[in-house]
């Protein structure tokens, strides 16, 4: 718990909070709609805990230039709703967009599934103001598409999890809304099958705006928790999204499909009515609830590897599942290498949670053997610490920190977050 | 003049290198093959000259996850060849691609015409080896297109102008080659006409891969130095390309096409043979060797505004251009409002030198005014230093100071470049 809950609704009162705490060495941690999943806004040393929801307009959008002005709390939604009727969409788009502000996915670099096309906030994002640990304030970047005065502090800032600064306003670029859509479902006999498909599909050059998966215990847990009706035979998915426009949207369809066409495809859906595109998606979506029904306090990683290991990744998850007993279910953004490993536990039984924190040990090791990175879009908050080191090398973590003294000198702004504390 | 020059051909010769000038305190500038036009690899303070133009392998092409491992010597041009016999590029291509290095295009975040659609060297690159100003070697970033452990000091490094650290290693981002292109050449009447065209064509989802103008006084300058013919009521002009698949290219090239056309259109030419893509672009080509014929020492700025307000800088150069009787030609990357301003100039005329500072004064102004930024490509070096505080502001351009310091504790890299001296 904190000691006081601040809810500004501008600039110059987070600059002012930030002077006060600074000046009386208080720690300050920012938070959006409290979204994320790895601890990043729990104030830990107590202190004052910033609310953004409050600061949540639209200053500007600017459809001839491309580009947004936002306040960090409007959510991920209401900025989309409002873009679309320019014509426009911002590409990060978190399963919690409809809750999620944009200051959070700022923070964590949050994508989701479109962004194996468009990115992530990092590719999209082209200024913001923030406020320093001292109250002071920054203004990085440009409102263009192109800028190279300076260094990039905006990508700094980005990812940083409100431990470098308190961001106020960001500019946004914004990209066209496609024309129209297309869903596909390709169903395979194994993971490997799938995962020889991501690649093949990443190596032509239309690229598709979504590009998921759900591995054979994922489809497990969905048919034994739901009335879908799934061939037995199907031991892994692909659920596939393509976008453009209407003139060519059968052809780049056909282009994925070829790409997806493998020995180990069994079938593949194409659907062209909305009613068709639910349809196909019920199976992905049955099963957050299947998962919260069977693991209410499951952990879940959010580990990424190069779309080839793919299939490495998830033959290690197979023997470390039959090697401690604990199920691990695997689904997420196969087409940047994201994968979401759910770890089934019991949060009541001490064993199985000191069993979870080994197999959590290994998947990392896993993951980063594979030439992998730990975290693809939840980032390290506090749950991540222990395992940053493994990642980063020494000199480089040490430099980190020193940039963050420059941030903040008192080290008020999200403390003992990111970062595994000193011995 | 540098007092050494090093030709160093692999990491651990940099690292030993940095840490020698370290410890004697002797400054240490790395440079490519030299195209950069802001100054930034001349070494001022003497010292040490570290070439990596021998540190040119491409160590790894990986098609299934989209990346190449490069040395920072590798030229632009050897490496798209290498790339695309694998079905692949990178997108960064500066006009100099053919002897630039790839360590120079993320010393200066350069990027070149495709940028509009494809980005520049900080959207396009995913993990560096660097090795910093006391010679301990850092490892930015992730072999993955997701990933946020730690803060972005990929990015971070792009486009600091080797006051940072010295990259010895890049991990790439590769895009899958378009199936096919299709040039146009667009007309206009005046400068506002194909502004608007230029606002039009990145409103509408099509994005060209290349947005390029051309203004009138350019223009009369092709005119008066080729035999080229081109109607005298052409009074701007816009070179477009498209990529995409063959089956969609002509309906793509027909939307922007139909962007581009507005009341000042003149005429629009598409190219669909080699011969007639070469014979469009004759106009732009013939620009360069007509500059050097007038103005062998000509400034050549490359500031960027929104692209809503280029018909305002070209108007404001038109006024200034009045003024003080210099001739200004502008042309550019358009689409992404990146415009080179070329100021011609007799470099042995003392007055018309300083009426040039006086120019570029004003044009920094005036950009700045219409939200731009002073430089899109060629960096700050030496040449832009006195202009960078007018865009930053202090804390801003303090906490980059402080940054540097924490890379480069003993200010041996690349000293006197990018930050105006101290007084």
């Amino acid at each position: 718990m904190p000691q006081a809950v601040v809810f500004a609704t501008e600039h110059s009162q987070v600059a002012a909070l930030a002077r006060f705490c600074h000046e009386q060495r208080i720690s300050l941690v920012a938070r959006g709609t409290g979204t994320g999943t790895t601890g990043a806004t729990v104030p830990i040393e107590g202190g004052v805990l910033l609310s953004l929801e409050r600061m949540n307009r639209i200053l500007e959008i600017d459809p001839d230039n491309r580009l947004a002005k936002v306040e960090p709390g409007v959510t991920n939604q209401i900025l989309q709703t409002a873009l679309a009727e320019k014509g426009f969409f911002w590409p990060p788009d978190p399963t919690s967009a409809l809750i999620c502000t944009i200051g959070g996915n700022l923070a964590y670099n949050s994508a989701g599934p479109r962004a194996v096309k468009y990115g992530t906030p990092r590719e999209n994002t082209l200024g913001l103001r923030a406020v320093l640990g001292n109250g002071q304030t920054i203004h990085t970047g440009v409102n263009t598409t192109k800028g190279v005065v300076g260094y990039d502090l905006t990508r700094l800032l980005i990812g940083s999890e409100g431990t470098l600064g308190l961001i106020t306003e960001a500019t946004l670029k914004l990209t066209p809304l496609p024309e129209t859509k297309r869903t596909l479902q390709a169903n395979y006999k194994d993971i490997h099958a799938a995962a020889h498909a991501v690649s093949a599909i990443m190596a032509q050059p239309v690229t598709p705006c979504a590009l998921e998966f759900m591995d054979g215990a994922a489809l497990a847990m969905v048919r034994d928790f739901s009335d879908l009706e799934l061939d037995p035979a199907v031991g892994a998915l692909l659920m596939i999204e393509v976008d453009g426009p209407a003139h060519s949207i059968e052809k780049e369809t056909a282009a994925i499909s070829e790409a997806a066409s493998n020995p180990g495809l069994l079938e593949i859906h194409t659907a062209e009515t909305t009613e068709a595109v639910i349809s196909l998606w019920k199976t992905r979506k049955a099963l957050s609830p299947a998962l919260r029904n069977v693991a209410p306090k499951k952990i879940n990683e959010d580990v990424v590897v190069p779309v080839s290991r793919i299939p490495d990744l998830i033959g290690g998850l197979e023997r470390l599942s039959a090697d401690t007993g604990i199920t691990i279910i695997n689904f997420g953004h196969a087409g940047n290498g994201n994968i979401h490993v759910n770890l089934l536990l019991d949060p009541d039984d001490p064993d199985q949670m000191s069993l979870g924190e080994m197999c959590l040990s290994r998947l990392f090791d896993l993951t980063l053997s594979l030439g992998g990175t730990l975290s693809g879009e939840h980032g390290i908050g506090l749950v991540k610490q222990p395992y940053i080191d493994r990642e980063i090398d020494p000199v480089t973590l040490e430099l980190m920190r020193c940039i963050k003294r420059q941030f903040d000198p008192r080290n008020i702004l999200n403390p003992g977050k990111v970062f595994p504390s000193t011995a």
